[in-house]
């Protein structure tokens, strides 16, 4: 090994979480380095959200034109799953080049290669040994491991952007927030999909009478749900593969299998006991509210890493910001995790923000409900939706928004408003008297109110 | 004449505002006739908002189905003029029966006719006289007179709506609102359009550098746009219309020319005079901050009628509560104009909210401004679009929004967060803090106040 670097600040991950910091703390004149085994730019530009949004829009607009068939869109069209995933290609994969350049700009040191504590203060990449005066983990997370008979033959999510054709029969294993996005992209293009969930109720963080209405719809693009399903293996058949499932066995027949059961912070290879990191019950990094890890002071962690985050690149951003500042200028910031407005890009979107109805419920504060189906409301009609609904839970104590949850076209803008009110205390009657442009969908949240 | 009819309330108009009189004095007891001379709803459902925003969404997705095409959506589609007018049909033509029912149930009476004042305190509809306590004038807006050679030859925009073929060559005579919104569904189902306008400069109720970027979207349809053209005549020549216009008498050759030249209170006909009623300069109803009739205390009006409201729904609707509160507790409620937010839909739609910089500027505010194209944004390329742009116009005061412009898919919900912002009086340093679900078009607020 050669001479020890000793730079001001070492951020291990490059992505949302990992980039703010590196970026932030080099403008401000410390010496940074940034260190990732993979590409850099992290999983929300390269193999999470802006992938996902590129195929959720192509597919968008796939299947609004089969919902305006009886609306004078006539001739047909179809997903040409090479062409779009080129596409979407092209727009990624300059991103860590990129990012690369503005390193370079910056002044920020870039290298490529596993992170490894050695110590409490000494972390080795790539046989070179660190001394930062402050370590930054911003690993993220990786795919919850499953040890079924055969696991080794499922493909990652990361694997599915890069799937240049479109198997036909697809089995996505576990039915979170990816399975359902990539699901629904799929099914558009013309997949034969079934979704197999180990328990019994899907996407626990949204409403349930919500995640009802995404069910139908997903039913609707061809969708087969299946509950109550862990999987016993996986199995080749000639050219098939063969899912076995549940108490009885039930074999799900695919070309490809998709595990999507969920990710965990991206600890392990950092040796976190040698760099005397406790870990947190959800297995990321314990830290405290200053985003500084409990037991090593001179670490961070901001982003997936902490496992207590929602996974979210906004969140993520914000927890980068914060570390920034505290390495700056002393421990000054704590992360606010009070409104998260967070959207599931299936079609139509499934969006949420702030508490659930039982949440409010089982802790004894006074509510009121407004809830139903939008199907009647001309924004929908128009577009030929069938399963628009909402569900907005109000204070009876003084009649600001405790939590709202939405299905339907342009969900992700509305949640934006109520996750406004939320944060400004806006009372039911202010946002009844308040003009909104029209038609949007953010006008509707006069219907909702009524 | 028959015996003279004593309702409480008489409301002439049954749009957005004089609905919502109706509606609400009923429920609170007054007896109520409602008069209209057209189908019941007014022009919101029936020759507005409701039908453009069905063309709109539709060509929008045949527009946006083009821009995916090298995103990996193949085949072709074309818009099916009779069929898409058919459908918009079915949506709005049950509307005045719905209406019916409505005003049924409610113990409404409806009445067809024309009304006309014959004193202050008398209106004749049908021949039968009516002598209500308080008088409601909501007859909204009627296309502005032109005089020119050959005017008779022009469509109006309600026969717009009413064409069952697309004509080949459509010229608009008037550059506003609806002449683009027009402009752009007839380009984008196949027709060739001229938009010819007397004077130099287009909607000049948005700031205009971001008007250059909407005109520059909408050359890209191949709509061609002519300023200072006056027209001089219009003739019959063949199967062809020639309008001749300009100082160079410049003659555009079409199949239909539709006058969108704007709309004026429609007043005239009521015979205000009579009624006692002093016109406003822009010939509207003259009313005080109660939208009560400055001459007549008898008479209230709402909505387009008043000639200096913004010709929006959401402006009509909440005159409309306004004078229904007066009505009902005596003078207690005054319409707040402070925050509209207005949306223009073209293809992508154009949004504003409070002050031009140009107004600020002229009245000595101390502001700055975030502005700029936003095509490099990922949200706009995916979608494939060309002139996305901004212009947020800040205090240097107290840091809080004063003005707002968008140009750009879903700025008609990105218009509504810097409407709460102002409503609010929300710094930037807040907005930038605060989480927007990811990746959502609300989200691009951070780029924007970077």
């Amino acid at each position: 090994m050669t001479k020890v670097e000793k730079p001001d600040v070492l951020v291990i991950g490059s992505g949302p979480a990992g980039g703010a910091v590196a970026r932030i703390c080099s403008a401000k004149g410390k010496q940074v380095v940034v260190a990732d085994y993979q590409p850099f730019g992290g999983t929300c530009p390269l193999r999470g959200c802006e992938p996902k949004k590129f195929l959720f829009d192509v597919t968008n607009v796939a299947l609004r034109r089969k919902h305006m068939t009886e609306r004078g869109l006539h001739g047909c069209i179809a997903v040409d799953w090479n062409k779009m995933m080129t596409a979407m290609a092209e727009m990624r994969d300059p991103i860590p080049s990129l990012v690369e350049q503005f390193y370079e700009k910056q002044g920020i040191t870039g290298v490529h290669g596993k992170a490894k504590f050695l110590s409490s203060d000494t972390v080795v990449i790539n046989r070179k040994k660190y001394q930062p005066e402050n370590i930054v983990i911003a690993t993220g997370a990786t795919p919850r491991a499953v040890d079924f008979e055969g696991h080794e033959l499922l493909i990652s999510t990361d694997d599915f952007f890069e799937m240049k054709e479109l198997p036909p029969r697809i089995v996505f294993v576990g039915g979170g927030f990816i399975a359902f996005e990539l699901a629904h992209i799929a099914a558009i293009a013309g997949s034969q999909v079934d979704i197999v969930l180990r328990s019994d109720r899907f996407l626990r963080r949204f409403d349930s009478s919500l995640v009802d209405c995404m069910l139908e719809a997903s039913r609707d693009l061809g969708i087969r749900l299946h509950t109550m399903m862990p999987p016993n293996s996986l199995k080749q058949e000639g050219n098939d593969l063969i899912l076995s499932a549940g108490e009885d066995d039930i074999g799900f027949r695919a070309d490809c299998v998709v595990l999507a059961a969920g990710r965990v912070a991206h600890v392990e290879e950092l040796d976190p006991k040698k760099g005397q990191l406790e870990l947190n019950k959800k297995g990321g990094i314990s830290v405290n509210e200053f985003m500084q890890s409990t037991t090593n002071p001179r670490v961070y962690a901001a982003g997936d890493v902490v496992g207590n985050s929602m996974e979210l690149t906004p969140v993520a951003s914000m927890e980068g910001l914060v570390v920034a500042s505290n390495i700056l200028h002393g421990n000054n910031e704590n992360p606010d995790y009070s409104v998260v407005p967070y959207t599931l890009f299936t079609h139509p979107p499934l969006s949420s923000v702030g508490l659930r109805e039982e949440e409010i419920k089982a802790n004894n504060i006074p509510y009121k409900v407004f809830e139903g189906s939008a199907s009647g409301w001309s924004e929908y009609r128009r577009l030929g939706e069938q399963y628009p609904s909402y569900k907005i839970v109000v204070s009876r104590t003084d009649d600001t928004i405790l939590g709202a949850t939405i299905n339907g076209h342009n969900s992700e803008e509305i949640i934006n408003i109520f996750a406004f009110a939320m944060r400004t205390k806006t009372t039911v009657a202010e946002l009844n008297k308040w003009l909104w442009a029209y038609p949007s969908f953010g006008y509707t949240i006069r219907y909702m109110l009524k």
